[in-house]
């Protein structure tokens, strides 16, 4: 397992040749960064080969070998053993699991099946144009989400999108929708989540909350913050998530 | 930063010569970890140069520097910029604090003060005995410790030492102790801590427990059960710290 910080990334700016200072790798990887972020390469797929990729950036095999070790070492691309290199699929799985351990030891963690309570367009907070770049008063999406395993509620969500690049997940029916929704975000909207930032806190249960839950109101809770950003570092969701603070598990480690 | 996974590197196991299939810098990384983890070269101090280093060894500097380069990204060593390479000096600040904001916004979240309770020397549990490599029977030190922000107590901790590894600590007065432990393991018994897992879980507090931190008995708690680490991959230390639930504040990244 391998976490690093991004945003200690440069913003990629490729010109015809390498800035005064810069690395000539330096360079390509902005140039190939810039390709990925544009989806030239969607993620899942293969790049090129690399002597072909090499010939069309008109660099030694060396120089763009540098590049996509760089481009592997920020999450961007990663290598499959004897199959190439591939764009990183983004985060797939059902990741706010991993707060919360709603079984019994040795039982697997199934994915939870997933509702949509509730969908409306509605205007962006000042806090919410803010995160997700959005001009003040643009609509966004949002959703009241409730996800239950076997049947018993366990997380409730509420998930604010920013519109027009959501729009089709405004009109299509929600019963339809998938129990994930990143790989939904990706296949409907073309957008792919590639990073988030949760931040954890405590709380108590709204009577309204604990209603969803099926639980008191004033019990108490763990509510996980999420910042999620694509391909490009743009933020593309707020999240809000509630789970019953007995089910609270989390292992960190510290060096 | 980065974080990475240890619990994948193998036992050093260093011969005269590479094993079969081994590579030459493996091999040679082995050597070195040993020297590390033998206490040849102590935490915070630099090797030798360079140059030095590949001759003693006998090898190319080619591969004295591949081999540093895997030490680095264990974590075993660190580079600091024009000055060389460094034994990584461990744990030393207040990592715990990393879980709880206990002061406002732009405050500084200075060290909090600490105070030894209780100290004494016990059997070590099933549990206890097993996870410090220790043989059943075994003794151990346990101390009951409360840490306080402006004389305002805020984590309650017990903590699990192996005798005789601490045995310095089972003699000398208490109220000499510093504020922070681990640099002080490191000073009174050459115990390094070179990384920790911390496990998070919520629960409410006992009444003894509510009367040390000054809050009511049943009053929630997010509880963090730490084991910790020596260079050499060692359990040296057991310790669970409670604290006020709705102090808890953790940022996580995903991807």
């Amino acid at each position: 397992m391998l976490i690093q910080d991004l945003t200690s990334t440069p913003p990629a700016a490729s010109g015809d040749q390498p800035a005064p200072g810069q690395s000539r790798y330096g360079w390509l990887a902005s140039g190939l960064r810039a390709r990925i972020t544009q989806g030239e390469w969607i993620p899942g797929t293969a790049l090129p080969p690399e002597a072909l990729l090499a010939k069309e950036h008109g660099v030694a095999l060396g120089t763009l070998r540098q590049a996509l070790a760089l481009l592997v070492a920020e999450g961007l691309l990663e290598r499959r053993h004897g199959r190439g290199t591939f764009v990183r699929a983004g985060l797939g799985g059902a990741s706010m699991l991993r707060f919360f351990r709603f079984r019994n030891a040795g039982e697997l963690q199934a994915t939870p099946q997933s509702s949509i309570l509730a969908r409306s367009v509605a205007l962006a907070s000042v806090n919410e144009a803010d995160a997700l770049g959005l001009p003040a008063g643009a609509s966004v999406l949002t959703l009241e989400r409730l996800r239950s395993l076997d049947g018993r509620p366990c997380l409730l969500e509420h998930i604010t999108l920013p519109l027009p690049a959501f729009a089709a997940l405004a009109a299509s029916s929600t019963e339809d929708w998938d129990d994930l929704l990143y790989p939904m975000y990706q296949r409907v909207c073309g957008v792919t989540v590639h990073r988030a930032q949760d931040q954890l806190s405590f709380g108590l249960l709204s009577a309204e909350q604990a209603r969803r839950l099926q639980l008191e109101a004033g019990h108490p809770c763990v509510q996980v913050q999420r910042t999620a950003f694509d391909l490009a570092g743009r933020c593309i969701e707020l999240r809000t998530t509630l789970g019953d603070a007995f089910a609270f598990q989390y292992t960190a480690q510290v060096r």
